[in-house]
C-alpha cells in the first residue's frame, strides 16, 4: 500500500480543474435547501451586533471523520476514524466564549455537551419507575442534566446549529456552502476544521454500481486524491475569515514538518498540530510567528486541552479583528 | 477496482492454513476473559431445561458491518455498511417466541427495542421540567417506554447477551468463542448470521504501522480475501447447531445463485437471500428443499419481514430438532 510520490509534489498538483471534477464528479447533495434556509436562519439572527455595539463572531467547528463509498449502490466504504471528541469539547468552549457555532460534524460523533455520558446514553441513563414516569439512573444524573439541559438552552438560543454529513463529497459540498454564507461576516467568521478529512476518493463515475465481487485472488484497488479545499477556501470561498486547521500524524517525527508546511501552502492562520498517541494531552500551536505548545491542566482530573487551546485562539482572532479593521 | 478471478474459484481456496494464518496475523482480543466469564454467566442460566421439561434454545444474532483496519495505529480503515436494523427486528422476534439471544453487534449500530426512535434519542426524547425531573417528549412517549422498558426486562431476566464488536478480526475472534461455548447445547442452538463481514481485509502484520501518507500519485492497495469461516462453525466450533447465513446483493441475477452456492459449500441449513433495495419488503429462504418468498404483511403499516421470517425458522428449527433427536 504506497502512494506514488511524496507529499511535496503531492500538493502542487492541486488545481482548479482538479477541484472542479471533483465537485462534477460527486452526487448531488440532497437536503441543499434545508441546509441553505438553516444557514440564512442562523446568519439573520447572529450576524446583528451585540448590545455593546460588538460584532458577532461566529466559527465553523468541522467534527469527525468523512467516508469515501467504494461503490455507488455503497455497501462498503473506507472510513477515516475520529470520534469527535476534540470538535464536540470546542464547541462547548466557543459557545462559552461567546461565539455563534456551526457545528458540522460526521453522523454518530461525539456530542457537544455529551461527553462525560457512557457509550449508550439513551438505554443506560433512564428507567421508568412506572407507566409515564421516567428517571434518570445513578450515577448518570449530573452528566445526563447538564448534556440536554446545556444543549437544549443553546440550541434554543440560536447559538447552535448542526449540520451532519457521512461522505467527504456531502463534507465538502456543505463546507463550501457554509464558507460562502459565512464570507458576509469577513474577519469576523473562522474556520476550526478539527474534521478527519479521506485524503484518497474513488471518483463516483468510476465506481462500481453494483457490489464488488469477492475472488479467489487479492483485490486491487486504485485511488485518486481529494483535491486540497484549505486553498479554495481561503482565496475564494471566504478570504477574510480567520482559518485554523489540523494536522494529525501517528509519526512525531514528521508531524511539525507537515504542519508548517500547511501553514504556508494554504496560507492558514493557525495550524494545530497534534499526535495520535497524545492528543488529548498536548496540541502545539503553529502560526507565522512560532510554535507554542498548550497542554491540560494536569492539577485537574476532568480538565481538557481544549480550554486553554480555545483561549489562545480567541486571543488570536482578536488581533486578527484588530489588525483587519486598522 | 476487481478482484483477480470468480467467485467459484475463490471459496475453493479456503483452508485450514489460511485461517490460521488469518487469526495468528489478528491482534489479541481485549477483553476475552471479561467475554468468557458473561458467555458462562448466560450459558448456565440458560442451558437449564424450563418447567415444562423442554431445552431452551438459544441464537446467536450477529448484527452490523465489520471494519478492516489499514494501519496499525488505527485512522483509517475499510467499512461494510450495515444499519443493524435486521438483526435488532430479529433479536426482539427470536425473544418473543422464547429464544434467549446473544447479539454479538457492531458497536454504533441498531438495538432491540430502540427501532422507532429518532437518529439520536437521547437528545431528542428528553427534556427537564425542573432540576431534578425529567419528562419524555412527545410525540416520543410510547417509543421511548417500550424501547426503555422491555430492553431493560430481558436484560434483568437474563435471555438478552450483548457482545459489541468493530473490527473484522474482533468479531471473527468472538464469533469462534460463542459457538464453541453454544456447541454443548447440541441442535438446541441456533446461529443466524446476519451481519456484513469484510471479504478483504490487510494482514496486520503487513499493515503500515504509521499513517499511510497523501502523496501526488492515486493510493494503491492490495487486500487479500478474508477466509470463509462458515464452513469452520459448521464442521468444527458447533457441529449440532442449526445454521442460518444471509447473501445481500445490489444485483438480483447473481442473489440466488449465490446462495444456492453458499448452501452447499458451507453445508448450512438455511441461506437467506437478499436484494439491497427491497430488503425491507421481501427476502428468500433458501434450504436443499427449495425456495420460499417470505414477505412483510403490506396490510400493516409498521409489519416487519422479520416477523414471518422468524415464525418460519423457527418452524424449521422445531423440525430440525426432531430430526435430530429421533
Amino acid at each position: 500500500m504506497a502512494s506514488q510520490s511524496g507529499p511535496e509534489a503531492a500538493e502542487e498538483h492541486t488545481s482548479g480543474a482538479d477541484i472542479q471534477s471533483f465537485f462534477d464528479s460527486a452526487p448531488p447533495l440532497k437536503n441543499s435547501l434545508e441546509i441553505t434556509d438553516k444557514l440564512k436562519e442562523f446568519l439573520d439572527k447572529n450576524s446583528i451586533p451585540t448590545r455593546d455595539g460588538r460584532a458577532n463572531r461566529v466559527v465553523c467547528v468541522t467534527s469527525g471523520g468523512t467516508t469515501v463509498p467504494l461503490e455507488q449502490r455503497c455497501v462498503r466504504y473506507i472510513d477515516n476514524f475520529s470520534s469527535g471528541h476534540r470538535g464536540a469539547a470546542s464547541t462547548e468552549y466557543f459557545l462559552k466564549a461567546g461565539y455563534a457555532v456551526i457545528f458540522l460534524y460526521r453522523r454518530g460523533t461525539c456530542q457537544p455537551f455529551c461527553r462525560s455520558l457512557p457509550d449508550d446514553p439513551f438505554l443506560e441513563c433512564f428507567k421508568f419507575i412506572d407507566k409515564s414516569h421516567v428517571k434518570v439512573r445513578e450515577p448518570h444524573s449530573e452528566a445526563v442534566k447538564m448534556a440536554i439541559s446545556d444543549h437544549h438552552n443553546v440550541i434554543e438560543k440560536g447559538l447552535l446549529l448542526k449540520l451532519p454529513f457521512t461522505t467527504i463529497f456531502e463534507y465538502l459540498q456543505m463546507l463550501q456552502m457554509v464558507a460562502t454564507s459565512l464570507s458576509v461576516l469577513g474577519p469576523h467568521a473562522m474556520f476550526y476544521l478539527a474534521a478527519a478529512v479521506s485524503d484518497f476518493y474513488v471518483p463516483w463515475k468510476s465506481m462500481a454500481e453494483h457490489k464488488i465481487q469477492s475472488g479467489s485472488g487479492p483485490l486491487d484497488m486504485s485511488l485518486v486524491q481529494v483535491p486540497k479545499m484549505l486553498a479554495v477556501l481561503r482565496k475564494e470561498w471566504a478570504p477574510f475569515a480567520y482559518c485554523i486547521s489540523f494536522k494529525l500524524e501517528t509519526d512525531k517525527n514528521i508531524l511539525l514538518k507537515k504542519a508548517d508546511m500547511a501553514l504556508s501552502k494554504y496560507k492558514m492562520h493557525v495550524v494545530v498540530a497534534n499526535e495520535l498517541l497524545t492528543r488529548k494531552e498536548e496540541v502545539v500551536v503553529v502560526t507565522g510567528d512560532g510554535k507554542v505548545s498548550v497542554c491540560r491542566d494536569k492539577t485537574q482530573v476532568d480538565s481538557d486541552v481544549e480550554d486553554p487551546l480555545i483561549k489562545l485562539l480567541v486571543e488570536k482572532h482578536s488581533i486578527h479583528l484588530e489588525d483587519s479593521c486598522s
